[in-house]
């Protein structure tokens, strides 16, 4: 079993992860001019967004960091829950925005990430938890314990 | 361009589509014993759900039905928008859950609620729509406009 590495730990994002946050989903795709302001506001919104289920409430968003022992982030990814009518009005958990900063590679934050959030899924009663990828990070996700199931399709305009 | 047949509509899913979306659903997968309160709690969580930008709010869930001259369910479908952070705190649409009765195949519904679930989502914002097949329903979704552009990983306890 893989375990962080000394002084590493993985909790859920705050206002003050901005900048390492930002810098490190660069290394995913384009960011664009996030500002701090737009950041807070988008933490606020998915902070205040839940899924009811009866009387129970659990956070729709779970973006979540792996920060090193100076607290910098070091990867960032998230799950957010989805309410459904199939399935006994089933959840399903679908992880979001995985990326590990360059010089932190083979560590193995992003699997040990990808663990974290899927448990945290199915802990608040996903059935299944799915996730979009590259053909060439397939082998990657099958570490993580996920099969292939399926194409995705975009439609952009 | 395919047309809705004489009669028919499409709406937002309403509490007395009950019957007919259970029953229209059981095409696609496994529904469960989903009660008629059932229903309407996740109809009404889904109602109350929004993603708000600034001062703006929009619907998250944006369930959708296709009706007969009678009112009659004969297709259903949703899109659920997500906020992220990239992309200039981008929204993405996801297509989930379409499924067209039994007895109503080869009237282009799909195709037409599709396109208006696409629509849809990027009238609210939304710079991609993204949606997981089977690989068998690649050619079809091609027709909808959309293209082949990664795998869909599960993980299941």
């Amino acid at each position: 079993m893989p375990v962080l590495p000394q002084g590493y730990t993985i909790r859920r994002l705050e206002p003050q992860d901005y900048d390492g946050v930002v810098e490190t989903l660069k290394v995913l795709t384009v960011v664009g001019n996030v500002t701090r302001s737009q950041f807070e506001e988008t933490l606020n919104y998915w902070k205040e967004t839940t899924v009811k289920i009866g009387v129970h409430s659990i956070p729709a968003y779970n973006p979540h960091v792996i920060v090193d022992d100076s607290d910098r982030v070091v990867a960032t990814g998230t799950v957010f829950i989805e309410r459904k009518i199939i399935r006994d009005c089933g959840l399903v958990g679908h992880v979001e925005d995985i990326a590990v900063a360059k010089d932190q590679q083979g560590k193995q934050l992003g699997l040990l990430l990808i663990q974290h959030l899927t448990k945290l899924a199915h802990d608040q009663g996903a059935y299944k938890v799915i996730l979009d990828c590259d053909d060439k990070n397939v082998g990657f996700y099958e570490k993580c314990g996920y099969r292939r199931c399926g194409v995705e399709m975009d439609h952009r305009l």
